[in-house]
């Protein structure tokens, strides 16, 4: 990653640090080690101070991380993570507290409070705030992530046909994502006909039918941010039931996006996905509207009935109704969207959406 | 899975609470949570008691929930986990003391302890000590996860010809994969000459020449087990050098197996390895020699000269020693192996090995 990139977080993050008076913290979740030093291994963890960022890693990747952490001292360790860091921050003079990330594992806080002892607190969501709202380096890597999985989606369409199964779809789509140089941001989802039902299928040897519906729930990490997309198809004709139920979640999604700006209440873009499902008298689905994305394919905001904050510019969200029917259909349509001041823009616009019906 | 698999393991499980008095015990690693009920899907915890084993999820998995834990009472929240959690916990009469693992985040402690107060516990390693050594049925899941995986890079080896990128390959091995009906373990590894000198490179656009070397690091996970494997081929002629660490790497690989056996002392197996690399005056690697793998691709116990244990009958383990020359190559053998009272037996032993050249 840019140097310049690392350098502006690092301070933004220094300015909340001193707001919060900690003088080191120490990051362990890895998609906030990557925020901070740019580093795209794992195994390691980053400790950030007034004076230095210092990545702890070990043989496998030191030479990755020379490429990729110019900002940063990279320290290899041989023993285990904890002593690592424990002998860093025992080193640093300036360090008279020490703060770790609450998403660390209460072993790993216990084993560093032995070898720290009263000096060591914690915080939450410090790099996460940070990470909700995306600079623009950011919002281009997501959009190029969404272009990817585009491209990939168009390329494996010809292949939606009977008799093909749902793992050799996954399979297929899995391949055009490598091919173009991304991998999957999570296990693809390929559903047909009632499978979909399950939000979270795991495909199967199930063969396409002559009439039949597809749902394709897929992710790509590229350059290390991840896109998250959900597309129906139907092949041949599809029931008027399908077809009432595809037309309620397009409005449904519609009406959550026409809520979407800066300064909006969260739970009330929610809200506006479930009334349209509601209002159709179809079951209204049990999982969030949407979530943030970035580094991590479910990062902040989570977009449900529970949220209670509102939206920034910057933001970016994927917006995923769905009405759900077991035995019957399950029907999803999932876009990533950037909020901005005056509304949204989507960043998977050129991901294929329509037909309905492929044949 | 097997309903009375599940039985087996929760009656094992429980004798080992009691011995340590634990009541109640939150479980919230995903890979133990599927161990302990069968649950195939994510996001969701386990509790166990003396009378019940309860699998606390949200209505995404709800239906897959029902089909694969019968044995489980299944509780569908709403709310947040450590809230549904709470309120399972206090509403059971039989629990006094609350128990929960220590992989589970700081803040989700800290979470459930404001709900439930000083009747908080944690314990760590009760279920992974359990899942180290593997049963009958969890051995043959690993041996087909080995088997697809074989069959998998056979497939792929038509595509080694000078031109293919390190993306292409790796898609179409993800494609074999997948269309065995199975998905990869972690992110394939594809690295062309002296880029295999980065043990965790990424696949890039990089093409492979007339004369090249290919490291191929991947895994599968089949009906929830996991293998892990890694070949290295030469196209061409390779270099005298490539010849002579390709043949020490070999010999390391053997002189690890050689030591292993139920009772084996784990560091030992480790300093087999080394030596051999040693004393060929070849850079000894930062990496440990091996791994247990199971429903993880890395779980316990690791094989290195740190580790403390003796190797168990029923473990399964990578044993994967290599050498790196960063700018000229890497070299790494890696196989699943079970370990017995007598030795081993290779699990992965139809996954192509030779020859080391291809063409």
């Amino acid at each position: 990653m840019n140097e310049e990139i690392i350098k502006k977080r690092i301070k933004a993050l220094r300015r909340r640090l001193n707001g919060k008076k900690i003088n080191c913290l120490i990051v362990t979740k890895p998609a906030n080690v990557t925020y901070t030093t740019g580093f795209l291994g794992s195994d390691s963890w980053a400790v950030i101070t007034k004076g230095g960022v210092y990545l702890l890693t070990d043989s496998r990747y030191t030479e990755q991380a020379q490429n990729e952490c110019s900002y940063c001292r990279i320290i290899e360790r041989t023993g285990p993570m904890v002593e690592a860091a424990a002998k860093l921050v025992k080193r640093l003079k300036s360090v008279q507290t020490v703060t770790i990330e609450k998403s660390t594992s209460l072993a790993d806080f216990e084993a560093l409070k032995k070898q720290v002892g009263g000096r060591l607190k914690t915080a939450a969501n410090i790099i996460e705030s940070l990470r909700s709202s995306k600079d623009a380096g950011e919002i281009a890597a997501i959009r190029a992530a969404a272009r990817v999985a585009a491209q990939a989606l168009k390329q494996t369409l010809q292949y939606i046909k009977p008799g093909v199964t749902e793992n050799e779809l996954a399979g297929m789509l899995d391949f055009q994502i490598r091919r173009l140089g991304a991998v999957v941001s999570f296990d693809t989802i390929v559903a047909f006909g009632p499978n979909a039902s399950r939000p979270h299928h795991q495909p199967s040897t199930k063969k396409l039918k002559k009439n039949d519906t597809v749902l394709i729930d897929f992710g790509v990490r590229y350059k290390s941010y991840c896109c998250d997309l959900t597309r129906c198809f139907a092949v041949g004709r599809p029931s008027a039931l399908y077809e009432e139920v595809y037309k309620a979640v397009q409005e449904a999604q519609a009406a959550a996006l026409k809520m979407v700006k800066a300064g909006a209440e969260i739970r009330q873009v929610d809200a506006a996905a479930r009334d349209v499902i509601s209002r159709n008298n179809l079951p209204v689905y049990g999982h969030g509207t949407g979530h943030g994305l970035g580094l991590e394919v479910h990062e902040e905001p989570a977009i449900s009935a529970e949220s209670r904050g509102k939206l920034q510019a910057g933001m970016v969200l994927t917006i995923e109704p769905g009405v759900y029917i077991p035995g019957k259909l399950g029907v999803r349509i999932e876009d990533d969207i950037l909020v901005t001041e005056s509304g949204y823009k989507i960043l998977s616009r050129n991901c294929p959406h329509r037909p309905l019906s492929l044949t």
